[in-house]
């Protein structure tokens, strides 16, 4: 590990050390810019079955890091069992649950397949795709269409009744309109709506309303005339369905960031309701994990604390690439769910520049005069420090009738990170 | 006037001087609260001839104080020029001219007439206007459909198609879409776009697509289906679409905050590129005035103020509502083109307080934990502090072409508030 190089080490020791070290800023600079240079385009929704790669009928997707069926988190089950229902691989949740026993109905985290999803993330082969590309490596990555039923483990004739919409009408439209656009730039996009009260991830209020506006005149265009309203319809009923957008987009960003020799930088931090897990840029495909937290938050009317489900969800992707609440001064409005003054939810912006590796270019803050929000976390950082990037998220229920129960802020625990720095050292050493 | 009573003075003068003073503080918390209390709704959109009161084929309404046609601004009689062949009132400018010079087309204040205008403001009686209604008093107020040609001088066969077009094509969309909606509710409107970016004068992104975002599935229902994606082309375009609309309210809310004896407190301030004016809710009618200022601003390319009409339009309106200049540390991007730090433009916000009679309750800072806006300028505070509020705006050419040449701050002079105070003096004493 990158320990100081001390006086009465040998002087070749001293050397070598010192050099690991130079060895791991400019591997860590090499991450940073893949994270904040690159542009990313939406450029098309389709199936996941034509574009997710590996995925194929017998498959469901999830968030978080790699889990069995049997330790799932319940809401997670019953969301890939409601996908093995719209998916017909079953004829009934015990049968679907059977399938899944024996392993005849495949499960993978979305993480590997380039993919990412919010909350259960529970992902099918029919299931329309938002498609992300990075501009300059030209990786693709993918998030579901925004739907919020299914997510948090609600299923039901009229949850696939929406999915077979989303996939039938919302998807060719956006499909079309981004076509005719030659494609919507989602960096650029984003720093726009960062400017505007949005962190891309508990609040993408802006981002939402500037993409209908920026596709409407075209999806008007390209979708059947009597669906034209329905489909702005759901931009307007559904704040975060922007979310979808920069998730996928964050997911390019790391995915072409990831694999650099020698960085301490994270390039995946995600949830499934049991455990978080890390991935670290330069410490290959390993997942190192910790439990996941319970969130400290605002509940329903009629739910409380022994309704949750712990953190869970893949959008935590989205604070690796310097948004959510490594932009948290930009959404004080958002910030009010964590309570507390605006000078504390800019100071808490401030104390995530700790654990940062750099600067996003594109991602800036007003009020600390357009300086770029903190981007990529190193690891090495946050144990130093013990600074956990917090998360803003929404919590699932964890049993019938499911659904979104509350919403509130969350440390993943600082055990992923520890075994990151430990794994780093020994790969050193070897 | 409200001079504090003196030791001196005998009892019963002090008593009334008290008096007095108690009865300015009672009228000013009646006009903040007509100022912040009611909701204005977006209840449509008609020609002016219909709708606007005293509107007639041969009215021309331009912006700011009253002003004879021999001394208006150059930018603003090429605005009533333009209006003047619009309407068909003229065969050529000279005809114009001529019909100008007799009074045989005749010209008034848009605020004469319910009715505020951007730049020079020129309306008449064939074009477009947005209506809204001030919820608790009932009364109504205008601003054109947002167009940015003739409001800037510019006149041509163009430009009138554009005015024909918001008139057929928009202004019937908007009308029937606010209807379905059964009424947009502008002030709610407006406080959330201002914890978006907006400060709602200069800078109105997040309003214009937040109102797009509200009304493109009406749109989509109402407006003929090969006109939807252009009408929605239209709010994509121009980021100030909103302008109008927010002109509009804060005339319904000044209009009804006017008329309150013995207060102070402004309730129009408007410049027509000759002169600043101020009206005072407890001095009548009276205009007070004072030379229009050269604008501290951005120029386009080979423009510089040799190419500059001094300050002019009714848009400074929304500053005596506690929008604009009052909410500037939300919109620190907009902020920008004034240059200096984020603290800096909050500081200017914070200055502004100083000669604010209230705070608004809809309009809130975030960045100041949610504090109103300073809403109801009191001219006694503004000639004791010499604080003005100072504006942002664009600037219109003053030669042909015309058009729109810069942007930049513009404090009004301090004549007109001095005279205000004046004037106010003499009506206690009399």
């Amino acid at each position: 590990m990158n320990d100081p190089p001390e006086e009465n080490d040998p002087p070749e020791e001293r050397a070598m050390t010192s050099d690991i070290g130079a060895q791991i800023e400019a591997a860590n600079a090499e991450v940073v810019r893949r994270l904040v240079e690159p542009e990313v385009t939406f450029v098309g929704v389709d199936v996941a079955l034509n574009v997710v790669p590996g995925m194929h009928e017998r498959l469901i997707l999830y968030s978080g890091p790699p889990i069995e069926w049997k330790r799932m988190a319940p809401v997670q089950q019953e969301s890939v069992i409601g996908a093995a229902l719209y998916e017909k691989l079953a004829d009934s949740p015990e049968d679907a649950r059977t399938q899944l026993d024996t392993g005849k109905i495949e499960i993978a985290p979305c993480h590997h397949h380039a993919t990412v999803g919010a909350m259960t993330g529970v992902t099918s082969a029919s299931m329309a795709m938002l498609i992300v590309e990075n501009d300059e490596f030209g990786n693709r990555a993918f998030c579901k269409v925004v739907e919020r039923e299914l997510q948090f483990g609600i299923h039901n004739e009229d949850v696939f009744a929406n999915l077979d919409w989303l996939r039938d009408v919302v998807g060719p439209a956006l499909d079309g309109a981004t076509n005719a656009l030659g494609g919507l730039k989602l960096i650029h996009h984003t720093s726009q709506a960062l400017h505007m009260g949005d962190e891309c991830h508990n609040r993408n209020v802006a981002a939402t309303a500037l993409l209908v506006r920026k596709l409407a005149p075209s999806i008007a265009n390209v979708a059947p005339a009597d669906k034209v309203s329905e489909i702005l319809d759901y931009f307007d009923r559904i704040d975060q369905a922007y979310l979808g957008f920069v998730m996928a987009a964050a997911k390019a960003l790391t995915d072409a960031a990831h694999g650099v020799e020698m960085s301490t930088v994270v390039t995946a931090l995600a949830r499934n309701g049991v455990e978080v897990g890390v991935r670290v840029s330069g410490l290959g495909d390993q997942w190192f994990t910790g439990p996941a937290q319970d969130i400290d938050g605002a509940y329903g009317p009629g739910y409380g604390p022994e309704d949750a489900t712990a953190d869970i969800g893949d959008s935590a992707i989205v604070e690796t690439v310097g948004l959510g609440a490594m932009a948290v001064a930009n959404a004080l409005t958002a910030g009010a769910i964590a309570g507390g003054t605006a000078e504390e939810a800019i100071q808490k912006n401030r104390t995530n520049m700790e654990i940062a590796a750099g600067r996003s270019r594109s991602f800036t803050i007003p009020v600390l005069d357009f300086e770029g929000t903190p981007t990529g976390i190193d690891v090495r950082a946050v144990v130093r420090t013990g600074i956990v990037p917090y998360v803003l998220t929404g919590i699932a229920g964890n049993k019938a009738p499911w659904g979104r129960v509350g919403a509130g802020v969350v440390h993943p625990p600082l055990e992923p990170f520890i075994a990151a720095v430990k794994a780093f050292a020994t790969s050193i050493k070897e």
